[in-house]
Protein backbone atom coordinates (compact mmCIF):
# COMPACT_ATOMS: atom_id res chain seq x y z
CA UNK A 1 0.00 0.00 0.00
CA UNK A 2 1.54 3.35 -1.04
CA UNK A 3 -0.10 6.43 0.49
CA UNK A 4 0.82 9.62 -1.06
CA UNK A 5 0.19 13.55 -0.33
CA UNK A 6 1.18 15.84 -2.81
CA UNK A 7 -0.73 18.30 -4.57
CA UNK A 8 1.38 17.79 -8.19
CA UNK A 9 1.48 14.50 -9.92
CA UNK A 10 4.31 15.65 -11.99
CA UNK A 11 6.40 16.43 -8.27
CA UNK A 12 9.45 15.12 -6.67
CA UNK A 13 6.74 13.25 -4.78
CA UNK A 14 4.90 12.30 -7.77
CA UNK A 15 7.35 10.72 -9.27
CA UNK A 16 9.09 8.74 -6.49
CA UNK A 17 5.31 7.46 -5.92
CA UNK A 18 4.70 6.35 -9.61
CA UNK A 19 8.56 4.85 -9.34
CA UNK A 20 7.61 2.81 -6.57
CA UNK A 21 4.83 1.19 -8.05
CA UNK A 22 5.87 0.18 -11.66
CA UNK A 23 9.27 -1.27 -9.40
CA UNK A 24 6.68 -2.91 -6.74
CA UNK A 25 5.00 -3.93 -9.88
CA UNK A 26 7.87 -5.40 -11.53
CA UNK A 27 8.91 -7.39 -8.75
CA UNK A 28 5.94 -9.16 -8.72
CA UNK A 29 4.39 -7.12 -5.65
CA UNK A 30 0.88 -6.10 -5.74
CA UNK A 31 0.11 -2.34 -5.18
CA UNK A 32 -2.68 -0.03 -3.97
CA UNK A 33 -2.51 3.33 -4.59
CA UNK A 34 -4.21 6.24 -1.99
CA UNK A 35 -3.34 9.10 -3.85
CA UNK A 36 -4.88 11.84 -1.13
CA UNK A 37 -4.83 15.12 -3.42
CA UNK A 38 -6.16 12.83 -6.58
CA UNK A 39 -8.72 11.30 -4.40
CA UNK A 40 -10.07 14.62 -2.73
CA UNK A 41 -9.80 12.90 0.53
CA UNK A 42 -11.94 14.65 2.89
CA UNK A 43 -9.45 16.05 5.91
CA UNK A 44 -11.16 17.17 8.38
CA UNK A 45 -12.46 15.29 11.24
CA UNK A 46 -16.13 15.82 12.42
CA UNK A 47 -19.99 14.49 12.97
CA UNK A 48 -20.86 13.44 9.60
CA UNK A 49 -17.63 10.52 10.02
CA UNK A 50 -19.76 8.99 12.19
CA UNK A 51 -23.25 8.53 11.08
CA UNK A 52 -26.16 7.53 13.17
CA UNK A 53 -23.38 7.35 16.06
CA UNK A 54 -22.54 10.84 16.02
CA UNK A 55 -23.54 11.88 19.95
CA UNK A 56 -24.70 15.63 20.62
CA UNK A 57 -22.22 17.07 21.95
CA UNK A 58 -19.89 15.35 19.29
CA UNK A 59 -17.05 12.90 21.49
CA UNK A 60 -14.31 12.56 18.41
CA UNK A 61 -12.68 9.49 20.33
CA UNK A 62 -16.19 7.38 21.38
CA UNK A 63 -18.38 8.63 18.69
CA UNK A 64 -15.60 6.84 16.24
CA UNK A 65 -15.25 4.11 18.09
CA UNK A 66 -18.53 3.06 18.51
CA UNK A 67 -18.88 3.96 15.02
CA UNK A 68 -16.18 1.80 14.15
CA UNK A 69 -17.56 -1.29 16.17
CA UNK A 70 -21.00 -1.13 14.44
CA UNK A 71 -19.64 -0.48 10.91
CA UNK A 72 -21.02 2.63 9.67
CA UNK A 73 -18.34 4.90 9.19
CA UNK A 74 -18.33 6.38 5.90
CA UNK A 75 -17.69 4.70 2.71
CA UNK A 76 -13.63 6.10 2.40
CA UNK A 77 -12.76 5.31 5.33
CA UNK A 78 -13.89 1.93 5.35
CA UNK A 79 -12.25 1.30 2.43
CA UNK A 80 -9.03 2.82 4.01
CA UNK A 81 -9.33 0.97 7.18
CA UNK A 82 -9.49 -1.99 4.52
CA UNK A 83 -6.04 -1.32 2.81
CA UNK A 84 -3.38 -1.65 5.41
CA UNK A 85 -4.93 -4.53 6.75
CA UNK A 86 -4.78 -6.11 3.10
CA UNK A 87 -1.33 -4.57 3.01
CA UNK A 88 2.19 -6.46 4.19
CA UNK A 89 4.05 -3.41 3.43
CA UNK A 90 2.81 0.30 3.21
CA UNK A 91 5.23 3.38 2.13
CA UNK A 92 4.06 6.85 3.05
CA UNK A 93 5.00 9.67 0.45
CA UNK A 94 5.12 13.10 1.39
CA UNK A 95 6.88 16.54 1.56
CA UNK A 96 8.41 17.32 4.71
CA UNK A 97 6.22 20.51 5.49
CA UNK A 98 6.87 22.45 8.74
CA UNK A 99 8.85 19.53 10.07
CA UNK A 100 5.97 17.24 10.34
CA UNK A 101 3.46 15.60 7.40
CA UNK A 102 1.37 18.14 5.28
CA UNK A 103 -2.48 18.58 6.43
CA UNK A 104 -4.34 16.17 4.21
CA UNK A 105 -1.85 13.37 5.57
CA UNK A 106 -2.58 14.30 9.22
CA UNK A 107 -6.07 13.99 8.15
CA UNK A 108 -5.85 10.25 6.88
CA UNK A 109 -4.49 9.39 9.87
CA UNK A 110 -6.92 11.09 12.07
CA UNK A 111 -9.87 9.94 10.00
CA UNK A 112 -8.79 6.16 9.34
CA UNK A 113 -6.89 5.69 12.78
CA UNK A 114 -10.16 5.71 15.10
CA UNK A 115 -10.74 4.63 18.07
CA UNK A 116 -11.08 0.87 18.40
CA UNK A 117 -9.25 0.53 15.36
CA UNK A 118 -5.78 2.02 15.64
CA UNK A 119 -5.95 2.70 19.65
CA UNK A 120 -8.09 1.83 22.48
CA UNK A 121 -8.02 -1.46 21.83
CA UNK A 122 -7.62 -3.81 24.58
CA UNK A 123 -8.40 -4.18 28.43
CA UNK A 124 -7.51 -0.34 29.75
CA UNK A 125 -7.54 -0.74 33.39
CA UNK A 126 -5.03 -0.04 36.28
CA UNK A 127 -2.69 -3.52 35.21
CA UNK A 128 -2.94 -2.90 31.27
CA UNK A 129 -3.07 -0.19 29.18
CA UNK A 130 -4.18 -1.91 25.75
CA UNK A 131 -2.68 -3.74 22.85
CA UNK A 132 -0.36 -0.92 21.50
CA UNK A 133 3.41 -0.33 20.64
CA UNK A 134 4.16 -3.32 19.39
CA UNK A 135 0.90 -5.07 19.17
CA UNK A 136 -2.84 -4.68 17.77
CA UNK A 137 -5.11 -4.06 15.13
CA UNK A 138 -2.11 -3.46 12.22
CA UNK A 139 0.73 -6.02 13.73
CA UNK A 140 2.62 -7.49 11.44
CA UNK A 141 2.94 -4.73 8.93
CA UNK A 142 5.99 -2.44 8.25
CA UNK A 143 5.22 1.14 7.21
CA UNK A 144 8.43 3.05 5.24
CA UNK A 145 8.23 6.74 5.33
CA UNK A 146 9.25 8.16 2.43
CA UNK A 147 10.18 11.96 2.65
CA UNK A 148 11.48 14.80 0.53
CA UNK A 149 12.88 17.54 2.80
CA UNK A 150 13.69 21.34 1.52
CA UNK A 151 17.00 21.87 3.43
CA UNK A 152 20.13 20.10 3.99
CA UNK A 153 21.23 17.34 5.60
CA UNK A 154 23.29 18.89 7.66
CA UNK A 155 20.30 20.95 9.38
CA UNK A 156 18.74 17.96 10.43
CA UNK A 157 21.94 16.12 12.11
CA UNK A 158 22.54 15.10 15.58
CA UNK A 159 23.49 18.84 16.56
CA UNK A 160 21.88 20.52 12.93
CA UNK A 161 19.49 23.38 13.77
CA UNK A 162 16.24 21.84 13.00
CA UNK A 163 16.79 19.04 15.46
CA UNK A 164 17.87 15.71 14.52
CA UNK A 165 15.41 13.55 11.10
CA UNK A 166 15.28 10.45 13.97
CA UNK A 167 13.34 12.75 16.35
CA UNK A 168 11.17 15.25 14.18
CA UNK A 169 9.55 12.00 13.00
CA UNK A 170 9.55 10.11 16.19
CA UNK A 171 6.14 10.99 16.60
CA UNK A 172 5.29 9.61 13.22
CA UNK A 173 7.20 6.31 13.41
CA UNK A 174 6.19 5.71 16.92
CA UNK A 175 3.32 7.69 17.94
CA UNK A 176 1.14 6.84 14.47
CA UNK A 177 2.65 3.47 13.52
CA UNK A 178 3.99 1.70 15.86
CA UNK A 179 1.15 2.34 17.92
CA UNK A 180 -1.26 0.12 16.03
CA UNK A 181 1.16 -2.34 15.81
CA UNK A 182 3.47 -1.14 12.55
CA UNK A 183 6.62 -2.19 12.40
CA UNK A 184 8.89 0.70 11.04
CA UNK A 185 11.66 0.73 8.63
CA UNK A 186 14.53 2.87 8.64
CA UNK A 187 13.03 6.43 6.49
CA UNK A 188 14.22 7.43 3.01
CA UNK A 189 14.89 10.79 3.23
CA UNK A 190 15.64 13.17 0.25
CA UNK A 191 17.35 16.37 1.34
CA UNK A 192 17.70 19.99 -0.29
CA UNK A 193 15.16 18.95 -2.36
CA UNK A 194 13.85 22.76 -2.89
CA UNK A 195 17.28 23.42 -3.53
CA UNK A 196 17.41 21.20 -6.49
CA UNK A 197 14.25 21.49 -7.92
CA UNK A 198 12.08 24.45 -6.58
CA UNK A 199 10.25 20.72 -5.82
CA UNK A 200 9.32 20.16 -9.28
CA UNK A 201 10.57 16.78 -10.91
CA UNK A 202 11.39 18.02 -14.36
CA UNK A 203 14.25 20.13 -12.85
CA UNK A 204 15.73 18.03 -10.69
CA UNK A 205 16.15 15.56 -14.25
CA UNK A 206 17.49 18.51 -15.99
CA UNK A 207 20.27 19.07 -12.66
CA UNK A 208 21.08 15.45 -13.28
CA UNK A 209 20.28 14.75 -9.28
CA UNK A 210 16.96 12.98 -10.50
CA UNK A 211 19.18 9.62 -11.78
CA UNK A 212 21.01 8.87 -8.74
CA UNK A 213 17.74 9.73 -6.60
CA UNK A 214 15.70 7.09 -8.70
CA UNK A 215 18.43 4.50 -8.58
CA UNK A 216 18.45 4.66 -4.85
CA UNK A 217 15.09 4.73 -4.05
CA UNK A 218 14.52 1.51 -6.42
CA UNK A 219 17.54 0.01 -4.31
CA UNK A 220 15.53 0.58 -1.07
CA UNK A 221 12.07 -0.88 -2.73
CA UNK A 222 14.00 -3.82 -3.52
CA UNK A 223 15.32 -4.95 -0.20
CA UNK A 224 12.22 -3.65 1.96
CA UNK A 225 12.08 -7.52 2.49
CA UNK A 226 15.54 -7.29 4.46
CA UNK A 227 15.44 -4.79 6.01
CA UNK A 228 15.41 -4.63 9.81
CA UNK A 229 12.87 -2.36 11.59
CA UNK A 230 13.74 0.35 13.93
CA UNK A 231 14.12 -1.44 17.23
CA UNK A 232 11.25 0.01 19.53
CA UNK A 233 10.44 -1.39 22.74
CA UNK A 234 7.25 -3.07 22.78
CA UNK A 235 5.03 -1.78 26.01
CA UNK A 236 3.56 -4.97 27.42
CA UNK A 237 6.75 -7.10 27.61
CA UNK A 238 8.40 -6.31 30.43
CA UNK A 239 10.62 -2.99 29.54
CA UNK A 240 7.84 -0.34 31.89
CA UNK A 241 6.62 -0.04 35.00
CA UNK A 242 2.93 -0.73 35.89
CA UNK A 243 0.77 1.74 36.04
CA UNK A 244 2.62 4.97 34.91
CA UNK A 245 4.20 3.23 31.80
CA UNK A 246 7.42 4.89 32.28
CA UNK A 247 10.38 3.23 31.20
CA UNK A 248 12.16 0.80 33.68
CA UNK A 249 15.79 2.41 34.95
CA UNK A 250 18.77 1.01 33.58
CA UNK A 251 17.76 -0.20 30.42
CA UNK A 252 19.50 1.87 27.72
CA UNK A 253 22.67 3.02 27.45
CA UNK A 254 24.61 5.64 29.57
CA UNK A 255 24.13 8.78 28.66
CA UNK A 256 20.77 8.10 26.15
CA UNK A 257 17.47 10.43 26.36
CA UNK A 258 14.31 11.66 24.97
CA UNK A 259 13.32 9.77 22.33
CA UNK A 260 15.92 7.52 22.16
CA UNK A 261 15.15 5.93 25.24
CA UNK A 262 11.92 4.14 23.50
CA UNK A 263 15.03 1.90 21.06
CA UNK A 264 16.57 -1.05 22.25
CA UNK A 265 19.85 -1.57 22.34
CA UNK B 1 -5.38 36.01 18.95
CA UNK B 2 -6.33 32.80 19.53
CA UNK B 3 -6.65 29.72 17.27
CA UNK B 4 -8.63 26.99 18.01
CA UNK B 5 -8.87 23.51 16.35
CA UNK B 6 -12.14 21.44 17.77
CA UNK B 7 -15.13 20.42 15.49
CA UNK B 8 -17.42 20.41 18.82
CA UNK B 9 -18.01 23.97 20.48
CA UNK B 10 -19.43 22.24 23.71
CA UNK B 11 -15.90 20.35 24.04
CA UNK B 12 -13.06 21.12 26.90
CA UNK B 13 -11.37 23.01 24.15
CA UNK B 14 -14.47 24.94 23.27
CA UNK B 15 -14.60 25.96 26.84
CA UNK B 16 -11.32 26.70 27.45
CA UNK B 17 -11.13 28.80 24.31
CA UNK B 18 -14.63 30.58 25.38
CA UNK B 19 -13.04 31.04 29.02
CA UNK B 20 -9.70 32.60 27.33
CA UNK B 21 -11.41 35.30 25.54
CA UNK B 22 -13.78 36.45 28.72
CA UNK B 23 -10.46 36.02 30.89
CA UNK B 24 -8.37 38.21 28.49
CA UNK B 25 -11.00 40.75 27.55
CA UNK B 26 -12.18 41.19 31.20
CA UNK B 27 -8.57 41.99 31.68
CA UNK B 28 -8.78 44.81 29.16
CA UNK B 29 -7.37 42.73 25.82
CA UNK B 30 -8.30 42.77 22.57
CA UNK B 31 -9.02 39.53 21.03
CA UNK B 32 -8.92 38.14 17.56
CA UNK B 33 -10.56 34.14 17.70
CA UNK B 34 -9.87 31.74 14.53
CA UNK B 35 -12.16 28.99 15.28
CA UNK B 36 -10.99 27.02 12.28
CA UNK B 37 -14.15 24.59 12.49
CA UNK B 38 -16.80 27.62 13.00
CA UNK B 39 -14.62 29.59 9.57
CA UNK B 40 -15.11 25.97 7.79
CA UNK B 41 -11.26 26.67 7.55
CA UNK B 42 -10.09 25.32 4.12
CA UNK B 43 -7.38 22.84 4.87
CA UNK B 44 -5.15 21.76 2.12
CA UNK B 45 -2.57 23.51 0.10
CA UNK B 46 -2.97 23.41 -3.95
CA UNK B 47 -3.06 25.73 -7.06
CA UNK B 48 -5.90 27.72 -6.01
CA UNK B 49 -4.31 29.35 -3.09
CA UNK B 50 -1.70 31.22 -5.65
CA UNK B 51 -4.10 32.44 -8.04
CA UNK B 52 -2.37 33.80 -11.18
CA UNK B 53 0.79 32.87 -9.55
CA UNK B 54 0.38 29.00 -9.47
CA UNK B 55 2.87 27.06 -12.04
CA UNK B 56 2.14 24.47 -14.04
CA UNK B 57 3.78 21.86 -12.71
CA UNK B 58 2.83 24.03 -9.29
CA UNK B 59 6.09 24.57 -7.11
CA UNK B 60 4.57 25.15 -3.59
CA UNK B 61 6.75 27.34 -1.83
CA UNK B 62 7.68 29.60 -5.07
CA UNK B 63 4.67 30.34 -6.32
CA UNK B 64 3.19 30.77 -2.44
CA UNK B 65 6.10 32.78 -2.13
CA UNK B 66 5.11 34.68 -4.95
CA UNK B 67 1.87 35.30 -4.23
CA UNK B 68 2.70 36.37 -1.27
CA UNK B 69 4.88 39.24 -3.01
CA UNK B 70 2.38 40.08 -5.07
CA UNK B 71 -0.72 40.13 -2.85
CA UNK B 72 -2.22 37.58 -4.54
CA UNK B 73 -3.18 35.24 -2.11
CA UNK B 74 -6.66 34.17 -1.16
CA UNK B 75 -8.56 36.68 1.13
CA UNK B 76 -8.99 33.90 4.02
CA UNK B 77 -4.92 33.34 3.89
CA UNK B 78 -4.67 37.05 4.07
CA UNK B 79 -6.95 37.75 6.90
CA UNK B 80 -4.87 35.09 8.61
CA UNK B 81 -1.30 36.35 8.04
CA UNK B 82 -2.71 39.89 9.28
CA UNK B 83 -3.88 38.49 12.99
CA UNK B 84 -0.88 37.28 14.33
CA UNK B 85 0.86 40.80 12.92
CA UNK B 86 -2.05 43.04 14.82
CA UNK B 87 -1.39 40.39 17.91
CA UNK B 88 1.16 40.33 20.45
CA UNK B 89 0.48 36.97 22.11
CA UNK B 90 -0.91 34.02 20.08
CA UNK B 91 -3.05 31.04 21.82
CA UNK B 92 -3.08 27.90 20.01
CA UNK B 93 -6.21 25.68 21.62
CA UNK B 94 -6.27 21.87 20.52
CA UNK B 95 -6.44 18.58 21.26
CA UNK B 96 -3.40 16.08 20.38
CA UNK B 97 -4.54 13.77 18.19
CA UNK B 98 -1.98 11.32 17.41
CA UNK B 99 0.83 13.58 19.53
CA UNK B 100 0.57 16.25 17.32
CA UNK B 101 -1.73 19.27 16.45
CA UNK B 102 -4.97 18.08 14.39
CA UNK B 103 -5.69 18.66 10.13
CA UNK B 104 -7.29 21.44 10.44
CA UNK B 105 -4.57 22.86 12.61
CA UNK B 106 -1.85 21.89 10.44
CA UNK B 107 -3.95 23.35 7.04
CA UNK B 108 -3.93 26.60 8.90
CA UNK B 109 0.24 26.29 8.93
CA UNK B 110 0.47 24.89 5.82
CA UNK B 111 -2.13 27.63 3.97
CA UNK B 112 -0.85 30.82 6.41
CA UNK B 113 3.06 30.62 7.03
CA UNK B 114 3.74 31.24 3.18
CA UNK B 115 7.02 30.82 1.79
CA UNK B 116 8.50 34.49 1.84
CA UNK B 117 5.87 35.52 4.68
CA UNK B 118 7.15 32.62 7.45
CA UNK B 119 10.10 31.64 5.47
CA UNK B 120 12.46 32.32 3.11
CA UNK B 121 12.75 35.67 4.25
CA UNK B 122 16.45 37.30 3.94
CA UNK B 123 19.93 36.33 2.18
CA UNK B 124 20.42 32.57 1.29
CA UNK B 125 23.94 32.20 0.81
CA UNK B 126 26.88 29.53 1.51
CA UNK B 127 27.39 32.72 4.75
CA UNK B 128 23.76 33.27 5.97
CA UNK B 129 20.63 31.17 5.91
CA UNK B 130 18.01 33.39 6.18
CA UNK B 131 16.28 35.57 9.35
CA UNK B 132 14.64 32.51 10.86
CA UNK B 133 14.62 30.63 14.66
CA UNK B 134 14.60 34.00 16.91
CA UNK B 135 14.32 36.54 13.62
CA UNK B 136 11.76 36.48 10.92
CA UNK B 137 8.31 38.60 10.04
CA UNK B 138 6.46 37.67 13.72
CA UNK B 139 9.47 38.46 15.40
CA UNK B 140 8.46 40.52 19.12
CA UNK B 141 4.84 38.10 19.16
CA UNK B 142 4.58 35.67 21.84
CA UNK B 143 2.46 32.47 21.56
CA UNK B 144 1.47 29.72 23.98
CA UNK B 145 0.15 25.85 23.07
CA UNK B 146 -2.46 25.44 25.24
CA UNK B 147 -3.41 21.46 24.28
CA UNK B 148 -5.67 18.32 25.77
CA UNK B 149 -4.18 15.11 25.66
CA UNK B 150 -6.05 11.78 26.39
CA UNK B 151 -3.50 10.11 28.40
CA UNK B 152 -2.43 10.45 31.77
CA UNK B 153 0.77 12.82 32.82
CA UNK B 154 3.13 9.64 33.39
CA UNK B 155 3.52 8.87 29.88
CA UNK B 156 4.57 12.07 28.62
CA UNK B 157 7.26 11.87 31.30
CA UNK B 158 10.62 12.07 30.84
CA UNK B 159 11.06 8.20 30.61
CA UNK B 160 6.93 7.79 29.71
CA UNK B 161 6.11 5.72 26.62
CA UNK B 162 4.95 8.53 24.64
CA UNK B 163 8.21 10.02 25.04
CA UNK B 164 8.35 14.04 26.93
CA UNK B 165 5.95 16.28 26.27
CA UNK B 166 8.73 19.04 25.23
CA UNK B 167 10.43 16.70 22.62
CA UNK B 168 6.62 16.22 20.82
CA UNK B 169 5.95 19.44 21.23
CA UNK B 170 9.22 21.06 19.68
CA UNK B 171 8.33 20.25 15.96
CA UNK B 172 5.57 23.21 16.26
CA UNK B 173 6.64 24.68 19.70
CA UNK B 174 10.59 25.09 17.12
CA UNK B 175 10.08 24.62 13.82
CA UNK B 176 6.66 26.33 13.44
CA UNK B 177 6.33 28.83 15.76
CA UNK B 178 10.11 29.89 16.67
CA UNK B 179 11.32 29.38 13.09
CA UNK B 180 9.21 32.82 12.06
CA UNK B 181 10.70 34.61 14.85
CA UNK B 182 7.82 34.11 17.66
CA UNK B 183 9.23 33.97 21.47
CA UNK B 184 7.26 30.69 22.63
CA UNK B 185 5.85 30.31 26.42
CA UNK B 186 6.00 27.17 28.07
CA UNK B 187 2.96 25.01 26.99
CA UNK B 188 -0.33 24.49 29.15
CA UNK B 189 -1.41 20.44 29.17
CA UNK B 190 -3.83 19.12 30.22
CA UNK B 191 -3.27 15.69 30.29
CA UNK B 192 -6.24 13.07 31.06
CA UNK B 193 -8.70 14.52 29.10
CA UNK B 194 -10.52 11.35 27.63
CA UNK B 195 -10.75 9.83 31.27
CA UNK B 196 -12.09 12.52 32.76
CA UNK B 197 -14.20 12.79 30.05
CA UNK B 198 -14.76 10.97 26.94
CA UNK B 199 -13.92 14.45 25.66
CA UNK B 200 -16.73 16.48 26.54
CA UNK B 201 -17.29 19.61 28.82
CA UNK B 202 -20.37 18.90 30.87
CA UNK B 203 -18.77 15.85 31.57
CA UNK B 204 -15.56 17.69 33.00
CA UNK B 205 -18.01 19.32 35.00
CA UNK B 206 -20.10 16.82 36.54
CA UNK B 207 -16.69 14.78 37.62
CA UNK B 208 -15.41 18.41 39.14
CA UNK B 209 -12.70 18.34 37.52
CA UNK B 210 -13.13 21.51 35.59
CA UNK B 211 -13.19 24.17 37.86
CA UNK B 212 -9.85 23.59 38.63
CA UNK B 213 -8.80 23.35 35.23
CA UNK B 214 -10.95 26.43 34.45
CA UNK B 215 -8.68 28.48 37.58
CA UNK B 216 -5.40 26.96 36.33
CA UNK B 217 -6.09 27.97 33.18
CA UNK B 218 -7.38 31.51 34.42
CA UNK B 219 -3.99 32.25 35.92
CA UNK B 220 -1.80 31.10 33.03
CA UNK B 221 -3.67 33.87 31.16
CA UNK B 222 -3.07 36.36 33.77
CA UNK B 223 0.58 35.95 34.20
CA UNK B 224 1.49 35.74 30.22
CA UNK B 225 3.06 38.61 30.42
CA UNK B 226 5.82 37.63 33.18
CA UNK B 227 6.06 34.48 32.02
CA UNK B 228 9.46 34.05 30.46
CA UNK B 229 9.46 32.17 27.25
CA UNK B 230 11.60 29.08 26.44
CA UNK B 231 15.13 30.16 25.99
CA UNK B 232 15.94 28.43 22.16
CA UNK B 233 19.20 29.28 20.92
CA UNK B 234 18.97 32.18 17.50
CA UNK B 235 19.81 30.94 14.69
CA UNK B 236 22.64 33.97 13.86
CA UNK B 237 23.74 35.23 16.91
CA UNK B 238 27.37 32.88 16.55
CA UNK B 239 26.29 29.81 18.16
CA UNK B 240 26.16 27.32 15.24
CA UNK B 241 28.89 26.66 12.43
CA UNK B 242 28.38 27.92 9.21
CA UNK B 243 27.30 26.90 6.82
CA UNK B 244 26.30 23.57 8.22
CA UNK B 245 24.36 25.25 11.11
CA UNK B 246 25.60 22.72 13.32
CA UNK B 247 25.52 23.45 17.03
CA UNK B 248 28.88 24.32 17.86
CA UNK B 249 30.32 21.97 20.36
CA UNK B 250 30.26 22.77 24.39
CA UNK B 251 27.89 25.26 24.40
CA UNK B 252 25.19 22.39 26.11
CA UNK B 253 25.63 21.28 29.62
CA UNK B 254 27.20 17.55 29.83
CA UNK B 255 24.99 14.92 28.55
CA UNK B 256 22.61 16.57 27.09
CA UNK B 257 21.26 15.45 23.51
CA UNK B 258 18.34 15.67 20.96
CA UNK B 259 16.07 18.61 20.74
CA UNK B 260 17.42 19.73 24.14
CA UNK B 261 20.28 20.98 22.39
CA UNK B 262 18.77 23.77 21.30
CA UNK B 263 17.75 25.21 24.67
CA UNK B 264 20.50 27.54 26.41
CA UNK B 265 21.36 26.67 29.62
Amino acid sequence: MIVCAHPEPKSLNGSLKDLAVSTLETAGHEVSVSDLYRMNWKTVVDASDHGPDASSPLKVALDAGRAFGAGTLTPDVLAEQEKPLWADTIIFQFPLWWYTMPAIFKGWVDRVFTHRFAYGVGEHSDTRYGERFGEGALAGRKDLLSVTAGGPKSHYAARGINGPIDDLLFPIHHGILYHPGIEVLPPFVLYGADRMTGGDYPQVAKAGDYPQVAKAWEQRLLTLESTEPIAFRRQNFGDHEIPSLHLKEGLEPAGRTGFGLHVRG
